[in-house]
């Protein structure tokens, strides 16, 4: 089994704070995004689409997708369990987490990726050149405002997320909330509950990984 | 149990399809959302973010999210499955499926919303009001035109997107497919085998729930 990774990138460290949580260990090679490295003969090979995460198992089969790779270690692994036991957190979860990654995550890649002068025509990750939109970055920033303010109140009400146990829902809330950082935005002060929670998961050893 | 639905809404048409394929009959409310009743008081209160579908469970949870729904009846009723049965095969689902909604589905909704003029000011899903960006709606038009071309050449491999069995990614397919003929767009002619696959998943008795 290997896994395909790039420690500076946002995408891949959701996969890597989930292993860390489950305590697997997965034997890891690095893509070098800032060079290019992903769209190299080589890496297309690996995978098409010319992005990371990828994992590829021992028959040969490649996962090229963030919650999909947490799945497939989620259902070998089950404990701790991060994506829900009952139909009903297996849901709850699936749901949060996906509302977190569209409007929060998508939103920062939005402001990032149509912003920064490094990213001219990389306005999306995949294969395809896309330009930059300036409107669309300015939009990203608003969804992101609209994102801290729904998941403090989320949090005002809830430990973690979903409840009072820790799930990939917030593995995504964490990677998303520190990506923010990169277009320089923060939740702000008065959402001391999304503060609360922030300080908490990044304590967590699995924040380093 | 209810589940809020919009009979012309590609969204909730996800669900429903994955429903009639599993033989599943839930008791239905209509949200009329070009009447905006999405934005009703009495919505609201059943989904903040003023989207359809919700499911409504009897203990008073509500899931507010298309796969998280399907993910709940998988879960309940895993005959016949839709999202896979090992972990590998439940990991390459997710996968196609989310790259089918992420640059198909998606890509569809960009190209929609950011063009039509009942539309304006309602450019994204939600209880936020954002504006067109023409060149997003573009943008989408690409998006879609190399969804088409990868979804053909997975289909050149493939009977069903995931191999010999009928899943969930198919119905995300089926639904983006149908949905892009919205701005009259259409898989060029070449892709006979994205062709000869529509053409079958539309010929199930699901297709037209």
């Amino acid at each position: 089994m290997k896994f395909y990774d790039c420690t500076t990138a946002p995408s891949p460290r959701r996969v890597r704070i989930f292993l860390a949580e489950k305590g697997i260990s997965v034997p890891t090679v690095q893509v070098d995004l800032r060079n290019g490295e992903q769209f190299s003969p080589a890496f297309r090979a690996i995978n098409p689409d010319c992005t990371v995460p990828v994992l590829e198992l021992d028959n040969g089969t490649r996962i090229a997708d963030i919650v999909a790779i947490c799945r497939y270690f989620e259902e070998l692994h089950p404990t701790p369990p991060l994506m829900g036991r009952t139909a009903e957190e297996k849901a709850v979860i699936e749901a949060w987490q996906r509302r977190i990654e569209r409007d929060g995550f998508y939103a920062a890649m939005e402001a990032l990726r149509n912003s920064t002068p490094g990213l001219k025509g990389r306005a999306l990750p995949g294969s395809e050149s896309y330009e930059q939109i300036p409107a669309l970055a300015e939009r990203g920033r608003a969804r992101i405002a609209h994102f801290f303010a729904w998941l403090g109140a989320r949090l005002d009400e809830n430990e973690f997320v979903c409840g009072p146990q820790f799930t990939i829902a917030d593995i995504t809330g964490l990677v998303t909330v520190d990506f923010c950082g990169w277009v320089k935005l923060k939740p702000p002060e008065h959402l001391i509950n999304l503060h609360r929670w922030h300080t908490a998961v990044s304590a967590r050893p699995s924040a380093k990984a």
